[in-house]
């Protein structure tokens, strides 16, 4: 950073506060829950159910949380309220079912209420505005908690995280059950990336180089470019290094959909690169302590996630059914599982915390095993 | 109990007895395991075969399994012969592949085979008195012993039953291998309850109520009201909380399957109730000591249920294949790995009993665990 | 064996060291190891990749390894050419993640890799000599590294091997990615066995005898009967129980076909007999010591497997997608879970060695924990 050479000495005090309390508003924000702890129920719950949407795109900082609430009621009122119902029902369930209090706090009960809800509303074809439709939803939601809960204790024997298992599978269920001419609730099907009749128009590389932002957006089923641009705003806020690997795997999972010829309105609408921002994110700076090994581990996972997300579009899409983020949450899963050279850079799931921090906690923390390790040798 | 005011006091030291001989033939009658010990082999393989019977509706009685198989004999010879078939082979491959003792006598090998022999007669389309079935019948009964065996090494770890599991996957996989259009072993296709065309004509009520008993009977892959009421009792007999439950289930199954207006066909017979039944009677009484929260509980277990298995059939379905009782194991198996609030009604598997002896054995075990605390902790 | 009457003992002491040079060559070669130990990187390489391509065929040792690569370039020179790649880029790959030295020694990297890029080739439309094809051959083989060691850490817990479940994954995901009208990497649409019209012509009784060995070549994706047998002796070098038992697997498989009714293609080559060879291998005498009771396992096994593999093939036949060996790896890791009775012949992970191997050090490994429990006891 360049400094003025006659820079006032006293006034690096005052700076280094400013600053200070603007880091404060960044990252985990831990110290708001200590500020929440004596408040009353409305304005905690809020702080959880903001903590809850940002999860969705693997960050946690209510802020971040409000930015990217209002980028869905921008891009559509209905799918912000659809949103803001499943992510407050299933929050709500899991307190009243008395779910464990940290993890209702850091709003890992809420996220995939609001995904379910988010879909729901994407993918009915009986238009906005649609009341009927706030029945699945909340019921999906509070179902999504029964997942969580259920599988967090098997997988926990791993120390891996639920994730999104549970929106996925609460979701393709839900499309299953209502098939494709339900009467009370129709809904699209989805069409696979790869059907017949093969592309004939040229590809509009503008529109391609759109996609990628686009792809951030669609990790909550939006398509508007300007939401997408505020939800990726957000995410800087809690860690720009989340914001730029999003954006790697965006673009990565656009490149595996043009190596693989899928339909060209998949590479514009950004629904090619959802699944590779989501897996790179995950792998580079967040569940691992991010070096340049990381790195490319996540460029990998980007690659892998996007292949495998094309290859289960195409056998769920024969259903009509979307593919959702299964193959970004299966790929992290496994890479998560990896043990030998990479497990020494993963970074145990009750540490896990903006990359920044993560990378300094990750350092002083081996610094003090390495000690003790020391003191206990003699 | 209203009682004569001139009650003879002589009279009641009778009455008790025969009250006690006759709660003796409730439950689980574990007494007669003891009286059985020392008797020849014939005898004791018809008492196991007989809580085999009985395991399919999640009881465990041997007086309740033969009025159970009588109901199945008056519904159809034929399918009754096959799952006596079924029933015995898989009892005696687990006898002879040398597999635990309490887990034979308990009937735990029995109905998973009697399931497979008695679907598998009941989606044959070669007619009654297709003798060359039973050789499928019995072998894919053998067949259920290795599976069950196996996962129960694996579902173990998490202290959860294999329940039907093994059931379920031997029949999809007979129903695959043999195919649409098999020379020796036809059977029907399966169809998915929400397929096209809509349903045109009105509703009968009556047929709907009917439904809801008929599903208890489908448990047992039988569709006839005589039977159906004649399974119940027999459930009953054993608890008449577990049948309370099954009939309630089976209720809100149907109106789970009204609310996705599933073909009417469906809520008829009582393929939309089954389900519901199993997954209320599992979380209702016999995994979970009963209490208003689990009851509430077996009730989401039942809607859960019954949603799940809409989405499973019309997934199998479009392959032809029937989605047997996959919702009920799934759903079931979820909730009881639930952790937190719900784990503490929650009864470990070695435990089990019928739902009226979990209640009185939770209060002594309970008042047991924490007087030995109070003695630890002085 | 006879021995002649007036046997010169001096020339005894040749002959058996003869027969242990010659004896030395067979089984798991462990001595080569040692020998390699200070070798060049190339070398090592090499063994380790001749070591990978047994592992397909459940077998451990260079030699063979040579004569199955030898096989495979004499069945056609293209696949030797992509399976060599394959095994190579996945070694390569393991060694550069820094996995566990005696994994990537034993050549438990280098199979599945192999099988990725054989089937892709064996499937893939656009013709031999198609050099576009090393690329998904190549990353494939890589992906299948991540893999096998996600997967191990999660089947470590109950010692079951990972075996070939990463090919079967990379496989059916690379097939669902391409999709059946890719422009760039095209590919056949597998037929399910049981597929309408049905068969009409009368069966051909030598035509079915050669699939039986063919069933064996089948395992490297190989149709042709001179490298099939060739792959037959190279496992007859590594333990002659493996190559009967593969040879009893796949005649057992072919009977299955038969009882099916599949199509005669599948029979005659040797479709129906691969996955009951693999069967058949790994309970007979590779994962459980040999005996008359392992044999019927090994029996029922192969049955099975097969029936398993025609319902795989339907089902995953439905969407043009073969079923690989997803059916034997299926069973066997069923059967390995078993408990009981089957457990006390079960080999733990570590110990597994050639079947004749296996036998002996049994034997002695049992007298020895013996020996132990009694001087523990006493």
């Amino acid at each position: 950073m360049r400094t003025d050479s006659k820079a006032e000495v006293g006034d690096a005090g005052d700076r280094g506060r400013a600053v200070g309390s603007l880091m404060a508003l960044t990252g985990d924000m831990e110290r708001l829950d200590e500020y929440m702890r004596d408040k009353r129920f409305a304005p905690q719950l809020a702080v959880w159910a903001l903590r809850g949407v940002t999860r969705v795109i693997l960050a946690n900082n209510p802020l971040s949380g409000a930015l990217m609430l209002v980028a869905l009621y921008w891009a559509s009122p209905w799918q912000g309220l659809l949103g803001t119902a499943g992510l407050l029902t299933s929050t709500l369930v899991a307190v009243i079912l008395g779910q464990d209090r940290a993890e209702v706090w850091g709003g890992l009960h809420g996220f995939n209420g609001m995904l379910v809800s988010l879909l729901m509303g994407a993918f009915n074809s009986a238009g906005d505005w649609y009341w009927w439709l706030l029945l699945p939803a909340c019921l999906g939601s509070a179902t999504s908690v029964f997942f969580f809960s259920g599988l967090s204790s098997v997988l926990d024997r791993w120390d891996v995280p639920v994730a999104v298992f549970p929106f996925n599978m609460v979701i393709v269920l839900y499309f299953l059950c209502t098939g494709p001419d339900n009467p009370y609730f129709p809904h699209r099907l989805a069409v696979p990336p790869s059907s017949a009749p093969p592309n004939v128009t040229a590809l509009s590389v503008a529109e391609v180089l759109q996609g990628v932002p686009l792809g951030v957006g669609q990790i909550f089923a939006c398509g508007s470019l300007g939401p997408s641009l505020l939800i990726l705003a957000g995410l800087c806020l809690y860690s720009p290094l989340q914001a730029v690997h999003a954006l790697l795997g965006s673009a990565v999972g656009t490149l595996a959909g043009l190596s693989m010829a899928v339909r060209h309105e998949c590479l514009y609408s950004g629904l090619s690169g959802f699944n590779g921002a989501l897996g790179c994110m995950a792998v580079g700076g967040l569940f691992f302590s991010f070096s340049w090994r990381t790195h490319l581990l996540a460029i990998a996972s980007a690659f892998l996630s996007a292949f495998v997300d094309i290859a289960l579009s195409n056998l769920l899409g024969a259903m009509g059914l979307p593919a959702c983020s299964w193959a970004a949450t299966l790929t992290a899963t496994l890479l998560l599982l990896l043990p030998g050279g990479m497990s020494a850079y993963r970074i145990p799931l009750a540490r896990v915390r903006a990359p920044e921090r993560n990378l300094r906690s990750r350092s002083r923390w081996e610094a003090g095993s390495a000690a003790e390790r020391n003191s206990t040798d003699v």
